[in-house]
């Protein structure tokens, strides 16, 4: 792998504040010569009938192929006949863990300066089955699904992510004391994972109070697996810890080892082509997809690169309280490399 | 009403530390010369056939006749062939709305100091049906269940509760985006209502979003009305924010107007019987049953008691970082009323 042999990856630059935050991180790629060569896809503005969405076959092709992407946000037009764009990448590529480092970023006051967790969310099945439907008028039921393979496959990934990351305590969240089959499927599956990691010490956490200890004390925490919604309720939690969505990274770990990193704060078109969104996110994520690529080196220069630019605090972007714009955090970030 | 002619009012002082904190409540209450007259119900030792529970059917018969009760923590115990003790007592009695006031409590430093909000959860379906199954081998499901009658009940009460107590607005929380049949019924049920009371601004705010607003900025929040899942993880959250469960009073609503109050904390059975306890989330929760009664000036006197003790700082208890015993923290709430 070099500048002239680069490797190749999807990017998906998304709606909204999307084309401008991704520009930001293929001019952050160039300054520091990151042997990444983009195969750059936008979202269709018809359906493709082979995706039932406005995502074309040939973008999914893109991320299969080079198994490695990196996605803007990308907001889903409203109408009838096709499907969620994230959640059709979700089943079309079988992201099964979504991967979300956060911690609290040196500089950047919110009320709580010692986060450093994870959370990893199974991202297939549970409250998102999709399956609902109505017993008779005025009563509706929805499935959640647990299977033995996908809660087995996202324990091996969260603890596998904490021995290949130093991290040292696997927390199970559940509701298995209400939901005794469901939950109790996915914490058993945990339990058998957990015992082929003797050094790493694994705990299972309620989630009502897993939420009550992450706001009084989110130092407790270091690595979190959950089911579906647990995860996605949970993971925002964290986010608001530290500042909120667009300052946390996001990455998707697929079958066959995809990985799709994304920034998972909205396309605010309201400050669409501005030069005012923060970038922060999908540079956080783009250095998650370095490291899932193994090129560390880079991935660490880069994540030092936009903490310092964070921690000086002259080139803050209007979400944090700052002026600069778009390009001059960018900007600010090269010169940091 | 009056002290020769009192209320009669059920109390269960419950596990653990269950019994001392309702002494605290007792000689408070004593000290206010509140017209309750308490009648005692323990839990049994054996199950009782017509509960299927530890719970004697006498005692829940108490709460029907006197349509009102004050509740400590229950453990239910171990084994086959019985109901979880809160479970019956929110099946048995109905209990459909379970209202939680959190505040930030003055005097008593968290991160937060801004916290006045009321989590108002609907208690008697959704997620916890208890319905699940296996579908084969690996793979189970448990059913959501959302009815019209259920989510226009809580509906109801919570823009009743919101115009009664001065709220201005009622935040309906939810996750439609995924789970469009069931939480939609919810939601439409929370519009149907929100439409009669045009002076409360309502609003839908989905849960993930809602975590992280209310861990970055808990003041946006008045009152919030959700399916019990949801309601069961927020109100803990917002406890968290102010210190923890030990100091946030709830109350249970049921059908035919039946209240029962309850510190959700648990029995704490390792500090049990040492006078150690922190009374505040029972004492709390017994000026709910006040206000419920509409004795509201004991429970404005009481409440303040509470409050101006935990401010002063000098009797405070273990858990808040002081010195106290239950019996010194109760005695100044008594000298303070
Ligand atoms: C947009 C929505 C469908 C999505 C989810 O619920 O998974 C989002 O909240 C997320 O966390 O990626
Ligand atoms: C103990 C448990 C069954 C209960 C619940 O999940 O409702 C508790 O967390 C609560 O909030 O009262």
């Amino acid at each position: 792998v070099s500048l002239e042999n680069p490797i190749r990856a999807t990017l998906f630059p998304g709606d909204g504040i999307g084309p401008e935050i991704a520009e930001s991180v293929k001019q952050v790629f160039d300054a520091a010569e990151v042997p990444i060569e983009w195969e750059e896809h936008y979202v269709g503005d018809t359906v493709d009938p082979r995706t039932q969405s406005f995502l074309t076959w040939e973008s999914l092709e893109s991320v299969r192929r080079n198994g490695v992407g990196l996605k803007g946000p990308m907001a889903t037009p409203i109408g009838k006949g096709h499907r969620s764009l994230n959640l059709t990448l979700r089943k079309e590529l079988g992201l099964y863990a979504n991967v979300r480092p956060c911690f609290s970023l040196p500089g950047y006051k919110t009320r709580y300066d010692d986060v450093n967790l994870v959370t990893i969310r199974e991202n297939t099945e549970g409250e998102y089955s999709g399956l609902e439907h109505q017993v008779v008028r005025g009563v509706v039921e929805s499935l959640k699904i647990i299977t033995r393979q996908a809660s087995l496959r996202v324990a091996e990934y969260a603890f596998h992510y904490a021995q290949t990351n130093g991290r040292k305590r696997v927390s199970a969240i559940h509701k298995a004391n209400i939901m005794r089959k469901t939950d109790g499927l996915f914490l058993k599956c945990c339990r058998e994972v957990a015992k082929k990691y003797p050094d790493i010490t694994y705990e299972e956490v309620i989630i009502d109070n897993c939420c009550m200890m992450l706001v009084k004390n989110p130092a407790l925490f270091d690595v979190l697996v959950m089911p579906n919604l647990y995860g996605d309720i949970i993971s925002d939690l964290c986010a608001g810890l530290i500042g909120g969505l667009g300052l946390t990274p996001s990455c998707n770990i697929g079958e066959g080892g995809i990985a799709l990193a994304e920034a998972v704060h909205g396309s605010a078109p309201d400050i669409a082509g501005k030069n005012l969104a923060n970038p922060t996110a999908l540079l956080l994520s783009s250095v998650a997809m370095l490291r899932h690529l193994k090129l560390e080196d880079k991935a660490d220069r880069i994540h030092a690169a936009i903490l310092s630019t964070i921690a000086e605090g002259k080139y803050r972007t209007v979400d944090l309280g700052g002026k600069a714009s778009t390009s001059e955090f960018t900007n600010a970030v090269c010169r940091n490399l």
